[in-house]
């Protein structure tokens, strides 16, 4: 349904009209959020038709006629994990959510989906981007979709298989020196320059949109909520998105008040958000010389690191920072145990709920780890980094 | 449900019985086929539960009690191509099934997520495979899944990307002079000395039970069968196993006689198929010198080729063979026109319906391309091809 207000996610007397495009509050800079008209609907209103993420579509800002620029994203296995459990002695059902299977390898793909959707509706001219990879990716692939010209701007260490993907769906790629935070200044100024719309993560209000309904699919799939949900977190859109989600199929009626615990992983050489939750502080500083093997977590400071903070809190959860060891290992335990294509971020999740558990963490109900996004992306950047010939 | 007997693909009086480990027919070399107890059944019977390809187990080989070894595999959307359509001055609806959203990647997922169901069941102490890539990916996943070890037979310029992505799933890699039947034949040799069960494509009975389940998706999806399928063919089995899906689903009553025109698609650089169609002859010889970047379309001789030959000609289709920069450019076309993740192989589905029209074929329907895999793990190829640096 068509939204009723964005709300300041910092000031919530800050309100502005959803129909024109919008970026983030004008008064103090936060990250807009999506309100809905209808508080209160009944289950069979939210959830309608085929498995697919927009059958949520009554809690998506899209009206009764529109055609979401869509590739079938989302609606992604929820797989088990039993022999990943036996190996953490876990006494509780252990699940993964593959994002693997989206149509553009990682959970971007929800989020471009209803950004580009709403960009499109609202008038966009053309599409900017910062990325690590996998939202240029997926930008890319739902701008040819949409008929819309793309620009991403990547760092130069970017490894060919993502510029090239990129490139394949017509996007013109910029290379920046830096990490995704330099990227994101420039992005910024080409939008500012050109009139190129900024779909940078919470620089518009609709990614967020899109991946909540990682979310919605949980409570669907389960029946209700999990007792935790671990999830790897750079930008924290996908953890965002999802509290969002709870918070409304609450509204709606649907769920009650008990939350899982939201487990936010980093890696250690780069955790802003573990730092600031371990320093109770509200926000997150900057983490210098950020490095790890998890490129989606490669993010030093994240515009939703508030929202971040406030979810992991109030849902009783924790943030955990793991070793590339860890996390290397943890990825080859899913990989190995359980058949999934995951990725470092996946591994990354594994190697975080084993330090939640022995930290004395009890689960008293199922426990979803996420995978963000497949391996396949990665392969080119560890071949580099282990010296292996990237050709055989 | 449990199969009622493996008949002979040649002559249909060679059974056998279904409840042990089984390859081709003993009598004749010729693969086998699984037939289910139940001729007739209404659609409710047959589809059943969520949208996923295990809502068909009623026409496949699982009891009622088994639990798959699954992935979330199958269930992949059909997207509506009009950018396409428009390009091609199609008057009917086209639609591109984008298998590149399974588990790993590419339609074979489908195959071994039943494979390995059966091969489990029945008392299989190791798998082994040849492979051009995504069918060794897969059996390396799915071997994962059931906890049983995996060996695959790759040609040795295999890229890295793919022979990392078995061997991080905990298989085995053996790499091989030749092509894929030089592959096979290591594979053959190496589960006779050893006892592995040989998973190669209709060298076991049950592949086929999980490709066909594309045929059944389709019709539920379309509501129907549809004017032409247009199918990138190397060894065969997804458009077999697509043919014998819509037998059932006669035999089940849930379509009439009218099937859709099966149009395969090779490479100029492999196109036995074609050449054997065009010959009007029953079988393939093996094609000299194969080459063509579509490297799932490398395949010089398929032990399917009879049965792939009877489906088209029984089907009113054709086989049509494109060039190299035809099926580049069919690729880019899908990829920028519809973002959707074409491989060289969806390209070569693009380019073949492009000749189909231009021979006058005059469709009176909906017509369907299918794209059988992702394009990422082709990215190095490509470099290497056209000898970009692998790395910026």
């Amino acid at each position: 349904v068509l939204p009723l207000a964005l709300v300041c996610s910092l000031d919530a007397r800050h309100r502005f009209e959803p129909e024109r495009l919008s970026a983030t509050c004008p008064g103090d800079g936060a990250p807009l959020l999506v309100e809905y008209p209808h508080r209160s609907l009944d289950r069979a209103a939210v959830a309608r038709g085929p498995w697919s993420m927009w059958r949520y579509r009554e809690m998506l800002p899209v009206d009764a006629a529109e055609e979401p620029v869509t590739l079938g994203e989302g609606s992604t296995p929820l797989i088990p994990a039993p022999q990943l459990a036996a190996e953490l002695r876990l006494d509780v059902p252990l699940y993964v959510k593959d994002e693997s299977q989206n149509p553009t390898g990682s959970f971007k793909s929800r989020g471009m989906s209803v950004a580009v959707t709403r960009a499109r509706r609202l008038g966009a001219a053309a599409l900017v981007a910062p990325s690590a990879g996998n939202a240029g990716g997926a930008l890319a692939a739902y701008g040819a979709r949409a008929q819309l010209p793309v620009i991403v701007f990547l760092p130069r260490d970017t490894p060919a298989i993502l510029i090239e993907e990129c490139e394949t769906y017509g996007a013109r790629v910029e290379l920046v020196d830096g990490l995704i935070d330099d990227a994101g200044k420039r992005a910024a100024e080409f939008a500012a320059a050109t009139g190129a719309f900024n779909m940078a993560t919470l620089r518009e209000p609709y990614r967020i949109e899109g991946k909540k309904t990682m979310g919605y699919e949980l409570i669907e799939e389960l029946g209700g909520p999990p007792a935790a949900i671990v999830y790897p977190t750079g930008g924290g859109t996908g953890l965002i998105g999802m509290w969002k989600a709870f918070d409304e199929l609450e509204a709606c009626g649907w769920i009650g008040r008990r939350r899982p615990k939201m487990i936010a992983v980093q890696a250690e050489g780069c955790a802003p958000i573990v730092r600031a939750f371990e320093e109770n502080a509200p926000s997150a500083r900057c983490w210098d010389d950020a490095f790890t093997a998890a490129w989606g977590l490669r993010v030093p400071s994240a515009l939703g690191d508030r929202l971040m903070l406030r979810a992991i809190r109030e849902s009783g959860g924790t943030a955990i920072a793991v070793s590339e060891a860890d996390l290397l290992s943890g990825m080859a335990a899913m990989r190995t145990r359980e058949g999934i294509d995951a990725s470092e971020e996946g591994g990354a999740a594994v190697a975080a709920l084993r330090v939640a558990l022995d930290r004395g963490m009890h689960p008293d109900g199922p426990i979803v780890l996420f995978n963000t996004g497949s391996a396949l992306k990665y392969a080119p950047r560890r071949a580099a980094a282990t010296g292996a010939a990237a050709f055989a």
